[in-house]
């Protein structure tokens, strides 16, 4: 497989965790998000939106979008799985993870803030936004995992919520977030980094790192 | 069960079509997030991210955020079903309702576009915002739907694309998108109108609608 992501990318960073868990391997082709690279035309081929990550498996079936791609490993690598298979506990591991994943993190990626400062916001309050951004949907997910039992999100093992999360407080940490108020969150976060396929997949461990 | 919604809500609207769809009856419950009735103490202890839809089943749990709801009632209750058998094929319809539900819908709903304003953008750039954000989700997917067989997203049945695009298109064009550039889009937005289940769930059609 290739999977086409970048070192500082929220997305591809919980694509690299899911493979990590599955125990596969793909080939990764960073595209440089700050250069536009993801703008290239062969690149938009393969993914009309120009974002990362994109998954390219070996029969050449091309997957877009971070949690398809994730649900995909997960249906098609079962082992180990990434959501619980009860359908109600199901519904809660997806809807943490879609906290961050539809209400948080596009909210405050580099398009975003991109489109912020093109249309005159000034600097601090293009920080300010996404600090605000990250810290409301952390809030709502310390919340939503605050009665489930640990270390992780949901359990003794990570699940979708944990992929989303790490990442998540990655960001907020980038953009000073206090992040001691969700200590149900850094539990799971440090379960999960202590996690060999969680700490491979890190930013500051690919090959494009900076 | 109860639906905790707004008739305007894009994400209510996805979860009224797929209960529709799916034969299911439910106490429609309006919040108006116009006047802020989803800060309400109460409702933030069903749904801590103070959004709607919230879902309450029988046996009283609670569900949040649209696609972990419909995935829940796509599980719970199989019958017509909204995603694909074949893993990729649902990896496909995934990936269409994420574009619009997690890169395009939350970078243009109520709250960010009240946060625009609060940093001091003018009127005529919000609704720029708003426009383009819509512009650039649909445009992905009429691209990634255009080789599929129509006239839904994906084939003849609706699956959960289907369920986000009709919500996101009426937002389209009150924001002033020229939707006539993605006639794919539209052909699945016709087949879809043509079905009382869409047509019911419509917002001009629920109890609060204005």
């Amino acid at each position: 497989m290739k999977l086409h992501g970048y070192f500082r990318s929220s997305a591809s960073y919980r694509v690299r965790i899911a493979l990590n868990l599955k125990g596969l391997s793909a080939q990764h082709l960073p595209h440089h998000l700050r250069k536009g690279e993801q703008r290239d035309p062969a690149y938009l081929c393969l993914n009309p939106q120009g974002f990362v990550p994109t998954l390219e498996d070996d029969s050449g079936a091309i997957l877009i979008q971070s949690l398809a791609i994730i649900e995909w490993l997960d249906e098609t690598h079962p082992a180990p799985p990434l959501l619980p298979k009860d359908p109600l506990e199901r519904a809660r591991v997806r809807a943490v993870a879609q906290v961050l994943a539809c209400d948080t993190h596009p909210v405050q990626n580099l398009k975003v803030l991109a489109r912020l400062r093109e249309i005159g916001v000034p600097e601090d309050k293009v920080t300010a936004w996404a600090a605000s951004v990250n810290r409301d949907g952390l809030a709502a997910c310390e919340t939503l995992v605050a009665g489930e039992p640990g270390p992780f999100c949901f359990g003794v093992r990570p699940t979708l919520a944990d992929l989303c999360l790490v990442p998540q407080l990655g960001n907020a940490r980038r953009f000073g977030v206090d992040v001691t108020a969700f200590p149900r969150l850094l539990q799971a976060e440090t379960a999960a980094k202590a996690m060999q396929a969680f700490a491979d997949a890190a930013p500051e461990r690919q090959i494009d790192a900076e």
